[in-house]
């Protein structure tokens, strides 16, 4: 039986669901590929922190130039995160012509390019299906199973935290900061939440499937982000009321005018694919001219299922390796809809909910509709509802028809100066799939 | 650029399909992998028959001949189905070097074995992506993406017009017999839809998702096959009533006596994955002990979601050719679970679903109640209505808890000799996500 040997950097949860799985699942894995996947050498800066599984002592170091510079390792997983030192040693590794294994999304959104040129010179794999979706296979269907589409759109539920916050919010009527402060409690949150919840996490992976769809390396910071603090229990209120869901969505669409890209909370139509995924669970809705509309769902993070995603990218590799097969394609450039030709956000068009909060003063509905009128935004439904705001205001909640963002903004800072406006006015895109 | 030929034998709807991808999206192809695809030749033994789109005559033979003997093809894709002459085609080709890209499920569910044993002997590859759930990633997905798990269970709608019949019934209340003839009519089912109603198709899949998550070649006629000709509008009410859909799931799942494999109705909860794939739309709902629960959706069959599958098949042949990566894997037997370890249905257990027509008598239910706890049966709840039978007769419906096939088909022989008994007792399996 081939033997390949593998260095692993990073033994924090996902690293250790790693070791767990070659463990556990050895003799399946052998049997499915006749490979002996061989996990030689764990580096980790702090050993002897509390961990779910125990280390094997004898394969631990501290340094991981040990594994990086061993001639003997074919493949490097980096599970350390960030764009810092995981960058030197995924390079570092390239550099020695050793196959990569990542599951970092900022490192790839980051740097994508550069690795992926890097990779490709020097003939080395870069596995990176951890990246997006935890184990969902996302990755591997973007970049083989739809590469005959035309890619229409893609979008996706790419951030657990954020849905199950927003899924808690929906089903418990509770604030966004009791269920955040919950969530931390209980480990489903981070200490520093900003990452999730501004949608930074969720704009890597879009990024990451941009490259593979639209065969761009966008400039990550032109993605128009927006995360999920400013939605309000009223907000999920109404939007029910109304027959919808609010979902952080990560969103690409393929346009005449280029790509419009971004992360944002959005209104679903209730019994959509996307409305019902709930909870920590992740699900990318990807339409192809080809394909249609397809969905893939599953667990988006978590020791086991990101585990799964790296040891079938680890299977992969092993699989070319032990086959002699050892030319790799790895992602490249090849679209025109790059950061050059990204739609601004105030040039698209959707359809909006808007709540407005007013003094109860005769004549208000009337100012703002004829005020959104001017402006070109025609309105599909309003619900003005008597006083359950405190001190004398209402809420005037519209449903706009699609309109130019642009016109949108100009309204709102018009009404802004309303008198009778009291309050701030909430504004959430309507996605229809 | 590297030019690949391909020669399609069977120009029928998804052929039509695969020609219409291959000019309409052939730049973003040449794109992204940097290989021309050039259809070269096209057999079909009535080209003349009317198409979705023109054929190019200058390409188009009667002869299959003609292409498997090319010396200058490279990849044969099969497109006429059936285990007949379409073996012949597959079986040609592979001898004569070239790989092999099917959507024939029918083929691989029966004679899979010997076909990917000679794929292996001649070092071709065969792509049969298409062959379950359409345009849908499941068999690379399976094959590679959860390669890391020992996996537990697929459950899947893998057959469009059984989806579609079944959804039509559930929305509008109709009878079975009258949505299979609007179906046929509007040409979303066949004149002879028995493949498709009596489970055949879906079980042919199911064989084909078993050989790549279990690594055994089952013998296809012991797979438990029932169909949905049974299931009437009353069972879809009440199942409706007692918060669940029916749905025709095509099952497997690895336990420690043996696997268990069927495509039988179900009766699914209401708000889970599964419950909520409406019409022809396709899903396979897969759990691996580390990914946990995932599920792949979308259209499992038609003219372009199935040519979506088939071109991305003959892409993925056409980057190795093209890489010079030439020892491809193929599926092999492997695992322990084989058909001699395939569980009988009367040593499963599962929650039931019974409806009885009975004669309006007193002590009727009780009858049918102790017969069921005299077999180990234990009754969850019941449903019994005054009448709406005709005849003075009631229908007496009961959820069961977990029990044993066995004991449940000898209480249901003892049941139906009571003489109160007036019509046929439905008997639907509940599966619980």
């Amino acid at each position: 039986m081939s033997v390949v040997n593998i260095g692993l950097i990073g033994a924090g949860t996902v690293g250790c669901g790693v070791i767990k799985v070659l463990n556990q699942n050895s003799e399946i894995i052998e049997n499915r590929t006749g490979i002996k996947l061989n996990l030689k050498t764990i580096a980790d800066n702090d050993p002897l922190r509390k961990r779910p599984i125990r280390l094997p002592k004898k394969k631990l170091t501290k340094n991981a130039q040990d594994l990086i510079n061993d001639e003997s390792i074919d493949i490097v997983v980096e599970l350390v995160g960030g764009t810092g030192i995981a960058k030197d040693f995924v390079m570092e590794s390239i550099k020695n012509g050793k196959h990569v294994v990542t599951a970092n999304k900022a490192l790839l959104a980051h740097h994508g390019k550069t690795i992926f040129s890097e990779a490709a010179k020097k003939g080395v794999e870069i596995g990176f299906e951890a990246s997006v979706g935890g184990g969902i296979p996302i990755i591997k269907s973007t970049q083989e199973s739809f590469a005959a589409n035309n890619i229409l759109s893609i979008r996706g539920i790419m951030n657990g935290t954020s849905n199950y916050i927003l899924s808690t919010m929906t089903e418990h009527g509770y604030e966004f900061d009791d269920v955040l402060k919950e969530a931390q409690e209980k480990g489903y949150a981070e200490a520093d939440p900003s990452f999730d919840i501004d949608g930074v996490d969720a704009a890597h992976k879009l990024s990451i499937l941009i490259m593979l769809s639209f065969g761009t390396f966008l400039n990550f910071d032109k993605i128009h982000v927006e995360g999920i603090r400013n939605i309000s229990s009223l907000d999920i209120a109404y939007a029910d009321e109304l027959g919808y869901k609010i979902k952080l969505l990560a969103i690409a669409k393929s346009k005449e005018a280029g790509l419009e890209a971004g992360v944002y909370p959005t209104l679903v139509k209730k019994g959509t694919q996307l409305a019902d995924v709930s909870g920590a669970f992740n699900a990318i809705y990807v339409v192809g001219d080809a394909v249609g509309p397809t969905m893939l769902y599953g667990m988006g993070a978590g020791m086991m299922p990101t585990a799964s995603a790296v040891v079938s990218d680890i299977i992969g590799v092993a699989k070319h390796l032990s086959l002699g097969n050892t030319h790799p394609t790895t992602p490249r450039p090849y679209g025109s809809k790059g950061s050059s030709s990204l739609i601004n956000m105030r040039e698209t068009s959707t359809k909006y909910y808007l709540r407005f909060q007013a003094a109860d003063i005769p004549g208000i509905l009337g100012n703002i509709t004829s005020c959104l009128g001017k402006n070109n935004i025609s309105i599909e439904s309003v619900i003005q509802k008597s006083r359950h705001l405190g001190g004398g205001d209402v809420p005037i909640v519209i449903m706009t028809h699609e309109a130019r963002e642009e016109d949108l903004l100009l309204a709102l800072k018009q009404i802004g100066r309303f008198k009778a406006i009291t309050g701030k006015t909430s504004f959430i895109r309507i996605e229809e799939l």
